[in-house]
């Protein structure tokens, strides 16, 4: 049977496994094969992508040729275009505004045999270097309200070609999830003048029993309320609503806690396709020829990363609905990640 | 590319494709099959389901044997538990109450052989009977805030059983999309005296590029944002906010309408897995011992029903974002649906 768990960030209700939770192996699936011939995403290739946008070239390699250890092209088939103001109109009830945006693939390796579990923690750390210049940049254009990096691992998971790479997607208006967690956290810091995220990670510091990891700097750990099975959290404890802003030696750190996380998922559900989605304060609202009536930085959000694994389980009305039941407890996912290396595997 | 467009009733941004849009036979799946060795939902098994709540038996016949049309028992496996007082409590910063629900299943014939879409009207209409009844019995337990009739069709749309069913959930919370659909209705309505819904209804009419069907009574398109390809609305144009007040002669347009969209769908998408919703204002909201906070009832809400058929095609960002990108113009989708019995089948 199930409890009812409010979180507290989302506002939401999720219907939370309290006894019989189901374990790794009934969620074990084979991954579909994504298969390619002559991969845009190795070295040798560059061509058959679009020009790229930044590389990490350490040894002063020409742009779009072999050499880079990280390198960020415009997606080939984005879902909104870069080119054009952004024109918004009412359609009686409706709104419309043509689909400005950019979308940009981040290659993390060009090696085509290596997952991003498999890299190590200076390759990683380059890739959330990449993914923070590439915000800084972005940051710049007005006409985007939200950028949004993201991983799809895995065809079940929307990957197309089978080579580690993440994703960013500028968006000229704030996601609703986004946009929701935005408001919880404004809300509380009003009322409170605390951050709701420090307060829930220091909570959860205290009752242990959701935890994965904790270096000191970055807590790991399953939420109170997750809606999926095995869905795990990464905050850095120190209050920060910009990622950009962590310097290198924490992102050294970072990749470590998310590498390590990439191998606990791999050993526990053996290697399921998952979602990475990295939430950062958006840029303050400005729009040319409009008043800013948000011009106010978001520091009261606290920037985190949110991993979910897809796994064999198909999901029906809550789709529609937003209710979620889960059916293995946080606490059951947490010890299973967090014992991941003590036994042998499954 | 896409253009962005905003659901007024849901309050949210979806990227609508607005050029090459994806057409039915991109999405085209094999269903996966589901078997059963002496299907608890056929005529002779009755005692392999919990005694049933309510059944249509026109000859008399005694419960839980054969002899009736339509059956509704309690799910073997609920989500939610029907016994025991709704308890609330804190921890530290999080709600949690017991999961007190109710689950139920309701068999739509007792013909393993045919599908809900194989029903005709008459037949579709005593299965919205029977929710009715049900709907009405649920609502007087003070301890539910929602009930939820569903359809999950299909193994990857959560169907588990290979024999036409449907379910309602009754929650102790209201839903999200639900709340934030009530909310809006209501905002709209303080403001303009008038039902969102039917204003809605009303432009969709006027345009007409989005329409599937119109029998007068039921207006059966395509949302203006909808988040997924195929994705319809039935609603009833005469404002109302409660289902259960349908009586027997429109329920009977209900299901002619309901059996006819089923069939385009499995003629233009090759019969896809798919969902149904069923939303319907809440019951007032009260609880023994607790203050009436919130004691109207939902009179501008507009009940209506969602079909989403599950197409070939993963879902990946949009989980935990709530961005959704969706490949195939309402504009197109509806064309398709419309005109699904015109041409040879694909």
């Amino acid at each position: 049977m199930s409890e009812m768990r409010w979180d507290p960030l989302k506002n939401l209700w999720v219907a939370v496994a309290d006894s019989k939770s189901r374990n790794p192996r009934d969620f074990f699936m084979e991954r579909q094969k994504l298969t390619t011939t002559a991969c845009p995403f190795c070295y040798g290739q560059e061509n058959k992508t679009p020009p790229e946008i930044f590389a990490l070239r350490p040894d002063g390699s020409p742009p779009n040729k072999p050499g880079w250890r990280v390198r960020v092209v415009p997606n080939k088939y984005p879902m909104l275009g870069i080119e054009g103001e952004l024109a918004q109109r009412g359609e009686g009830l409706y709104d419309a505004m043509n689909g400005i945006g950019a979308h940009e693939v981040v290659i993390e390796t060009p090696d085509h045999e290596r997952s991003t579990a498999d890299l190590s923690a200076a390759e990683l750390a380059d890739v959330l270097h990449a993914i923070q210049t590439r915000l800084v940049d972005l940051r710049r254009d007005a006409r985007f309200r939200y950028i949004m990096p993201y991983k799809n691992d895995g065809l079940e998971a929307g990957s197309t070609i089978p080579h580690a790479y993440s994703q960013i997607l500028a968006l000229p208006v704030i996601p609703p999830e986004v946009s929701r967690a935005l408001s919880t956290s404004k809300d509380y810091f009003v009322r409170k003048d605390r951050c709701l995220m420090c307060d829930l990670l220091a909570q959860e510091v205290a009752d242990g029993r959701r935890i994965v990891r904790n270096d000191g700097e970055f807590l790991t750990f399953c939420p109170y309320a997750a809606r999926h099975p095995f869905e795990v959290m990464i905050a850095p404890q120190r209050h920060s609503h910009d990622f950009t802003q962590l310097d290198h030696g924490s992102l050294t750190r970072l990749a470590e806690t998310l590498g390590d996380l990439l191998r606990r998922q791999r050993q526990v559900l053996r290697d399921p396709p998952y979602n990475i989605l990295l939430y950062t304060a958006p840029p303050p609202h400005r729009r040319p020829g409009k008043p800013n009536y948000w011009n106010t930085l978001s520091f009261d959000y606290h920037w985190h990363m949110e991993l979910m694994p897809r796994l064999a389980r198909p999901i029906g009305v809550e789709w529609g609905s937003g209710f979620y039941c889960n059916p293995t407890a946080p606490e059951e996912a947490a010890a299973f990640l967090r014992d991941a290396f003590l036994h042998p595997a499954p």
